[in-house]
């Protein structure tokens, strides 16, 4: 579990260098699908992956609007501020939380029940789906997409321990 | 691991399903970026997860070109002969292969080694990205796209064992 959100980082990064060769314009420009451009569905990106951590905590949910985000530094902010809390949530995680549950209230009133194994694969599927979006908007701009590859990023539980001792991650 | 694959080969019919909608002209389109048209890109994805499956369990890949597959009936077909062998690989995995190392050669005789993880990992990653882009371009034919929501497809270990008594997905 740990390694597709390290993967997901990685990604997410790569698409912030990434952004840095694009004007402001091109990445508030309107696009169909996803979010409608490519900073509102990186900042979406990075708020619902927030918002379930938190969830999952049982905290407040983050409530902000991309009006108040909508530039890459902003958006870059936002996902600084936010990472260490999801690292350390999805650092202590292990297996034996898979089937805890949540009863989730939704806005029209309705409780819906997810395990916790269930909303952790939905935010690392859910990142994985928009940044598949992003490599058609890129296409689309005549510009070659960040690498989706998991393989050659050294996201091995095995390769982790001896590269950088990250211990916690080895399962 | 098994979970997420499920969670694939479920949307992946959802698609084959929506992609019932489309004249053959619609699906075969040129399109920009992914494999450049709705069904080579889901040929592909079908493609790519059998051949690592079968590069991990020391098989021969398969070699077939899109041309002989140009049909969302053809593509249904290969998808379904190719099914049968994943699903028995994903359902006996265990973490324990987790760290298994497959040395790959590549077209220019290089040698990558990969854990088994990486592997699982990348196929899963390798489908959620490429679904992305086909939702994109639903929306730029003006349908809406298959939901890439992980939550609400009964997709936990917990439900799957009461639901269907399919044991061997507790993990």
């Amino acid at each position: 579990m740990q390694l597709f959100f390290k993967y997901n980082w990685m990604v997410r990064e790569d698409w912030f260098r990434w952004c840095e060769e694009l004007s402001e314009e091109e990445l508030l420009q309107n696009r169909t699908g996803g979010m409608g451009s490519i900073l509102h569905t990186l900042f979406h990106i990075i708020d619902v992956e927030w918002s379930w951590i938190r969830i999952l905590q049982g905290k407040t949910d983050f409530q902000e609007s991309f009006d108040d985000y909508n530039s890459l530094e902003k958006v870059r902010q936002l996902a600084s501020a936010f990472h260490a809390e999801v690292e350390s949530f999805v650092n202590q995680w292990d297996d034996s939380m898979e089937e805890r549950l949540l009863h989730n209230t939704l806005e029209d009133g309705r409780i819906e029940t997810h395990t916790w194994g269930e909303i952790v694969r939905h935010t690392i599927a859910h990142e994985i789906h928009h940044i598949g979006q992003l490599s058609i908007w890129a296409r689309e701009i005549g510009r070659a997409p960040v690498s989706a590859n998991f393989i050659r990023r050294g996201l091995s539980s095995a390769l982790q321990a001896s590269a950088d001792g990250h211990s916690e991650l080895k399962r």
